[in-house]
């Protein structure tokens, strides 16, 4: 574990660059929008944990009215479960027989629920709950259009029934989520995507529903896309994890109608470590910003940030400005990261600021609980 | 930090998927050959820690002959300190008031240099050791063609007369560092971009006689370019880091002639946990390696890695074999990091696998000691 890049009371000057840094008043009014737009209708809220990874977050996601959260990883449930959240969905496949026996152990602790889509999945979900003497809600994935997991619709009727077959699994529904849809940048292309996810949903339930199981909740839907499954009559359950940060992948969406307008609350707080005549280089590289979603933007500055590697950012003037644009050397420099999980992922802490990112204060530092956590 | 993925003594099926593993006895030749190369050549060698973040293989390299591991980050060289290692160099910029006052600090304890390519850094750097009564060697960095950090050659000798102005400060020579030479994949094209920074390496030591200043060391190289600046004639000392892994994308450069082949040795373990009809789902994903370089190799199978997101790998037959090359639901699948150093950066432990890695026996677990530290 690293040491804290800062302490509550300390201003933005004294933080430790680079460092993670969440926008506490916009992170707020994230978590609030979200809560507000899942009452409005009238659907069960249980944002996606893999985004934050911290149990502080998920506490203020509950408190707005979320039911819980899911996570990726059976060491995620863990590392939350650990911290009091009492209320997780794995919402991916266990096979490997160690980690099928630690999913058991800990649904003996919170309320647990997981995803599966193999009759191996199952039958070791089912043996492993009977020797830990535990039960768990498991949901049926199907493959509505990621071509990841999941299994083809016309199979989740099979899988629930093997489902209901055994002692200790209780058949909570189908986990129908498309990925691959999110980052569609034009709404309407995005809604197209989302209406073939649901009727492939709406396959599967009909074909557990054929095959003699009550279906009780369809689940998924992500940050770029919650607004259609929302208003398709299928979907029971919202699962978007980064709305509470919004990348720049996802500010770059065309915004979907009807959807609340989420804020950059999360940051990585970089600073010139050396300066050139026409460039600036910062202090982030790779290790303090993910980069599968594209390098990252700096925050109100006509600049372009340039991979300089794992250590370094090189900052360069905006086409139209000239060098008068580059900051100084040991000036500070906001950066707005491509994609937030795998960017949360990078650090131990999360430095909160409160009062906007010019004149704010450090209000605490909060450890980002779930790090690392790939198993 | 994540639990451990495995204890020694266990098989290679009983390690928690993914982890990072570490071929033991392919470390340890590739420890060997660069210590021997370097030998052989009569040259310093100082293998760079940014790779592997760990004491443990620091302290092997320095058995092997090595004086002592650079880091880049003044949070790198605490972490490996705080472990032993006493002998460090910070080859890279720092200029922030709280890291200087840190490097000064840490100078009182193990020996330490850092790199300076400005006036406010060695300043500053003066200062703060003054006030901890410490010192410290310096390396005046030269942009030898990356473009990134660095004086220009010809500003190498004002910055060294700047150096020994101050008491506290040692000029211990030039940093030269040619990053965006080391994976041009023709060793041609490589060796010419080396001549080049040899020669802004040359003229900048010139720069620095002329300004009265001895210039005592040349201090560079990579595990792509480490043969032609060791003919060179005017480094001193090597600072390669990736040849004790070998990452897909090094192993992708032609050889340079009269190089050591080095071996795999850094690999991530994965393992299918969902299987359809065309692919396969493994559970590793951008958490588990770094797309920084590419996306990994699949060790020894017929299958092509596709992107799968954060948690996930998808495995695709390779072109000419047939799905029945795909793995079994709950088969393990090694896989080769494009790239070493910031996939280290994502993982808590190393996973020590002796005797190969079908029949192999976990003979340690390591920390990586300086994960995260990007400060």
């Amino acid at each position: 574990m690293t040491p804290p890049p800062a302490r509550a009371g300390d201003p933005i000057a004294a933080i430790a660059t680079p460092a993670l840094v969440i926008d506490q008043d916009a992170l707020e009014r994230n978590i609030a929008r979200m809560a507000a737009f899942a009452r409005e209708c009238g659907l069960r809220l249980r944002p996606h944990a893999k985004t934050h990874k911290s149990a502080q977050i998920a506490r203020m996601q509950i408190a707005a009215g979320a039911l819980g959260v899911c996570v990726q990883k059976v060491s995620e449930a863990e590392a939350l479960a650990a911290r009091g959240i009492a209320d997780l969905y794995i919402s991916n496949e266990v096979v490997a027989e160690d980690r099928v026996a630690r999913v058991a152990a800990l649904a003996g602790q919170v309320r647990l629920a997981i995803a599966a889509d193999s009759a191996l999945g199952i039958d070791r979900l089912a043996r492993a709950v009977q020797a830990a003497g535990s039960t768990i809600d498991v949901f049926v994935e199907v493959d509505v259009g990621q071509g990841r997991c999941g299994a083809a619709p016309a199979g989740a009727g099979s899988l629930a029934r093997r489902v209901v077959s055994h002692a200790g699994l209780r058949f909570a529904g189908l986990q129908a989520y498309h990925g691959g849809a999110q980052h569609i940048r034009s709404s309407a292309d995005r809604e197209a995507a989302i209406r073939r996810a649901v009727a492939a949903a709406a396959a599967a339930r009909a074909a557990v529903t054929s095959a003699g199981v009550a279906c009780p909740l369809v689940t998924g839907a992500g940050s770029g896309s919650f607004a259609f499954e929302a208003a398709s009559g299928v979907y029971g359950e919202l699962q978007p994890g980064s709305y509470v940060f919004l990348d720049r992948d996802y500010a770059a969406n065309e915004a979907a109608p009807n959807t609340p307008a989420f804020e950059h609350a999360l940051f990585v707080l970089s600073r010139v470590m050396s300066r050139g005549e026409a460039h600036a280089v910062v202090d982030a590289g790779h290790k303090s910003h993910a980069i599968d979603s594209g390098l990252p933007a700096v925050w109100q500055r006509d600049l372009d940030f340039a991979n300089g590697g794992d250590e370094h950012g090189i900052l360069l003037p905006r086409a139209g400005s000239g060098s008068h644009a580059l900051p100084a050397l040991d000036e500070v420099v906001w950066l707005v990261p491509g994609h937030c999980d795998p960017t949360v992922n990078l650090h131990d802490h999360y430095v909160c600021v409160r009062g906007g990112l010019q004149q704010g204060i450090v209000e605490a530092v909060w450890p980002v609980d779930a790090r690392g956590c790939v198993a």
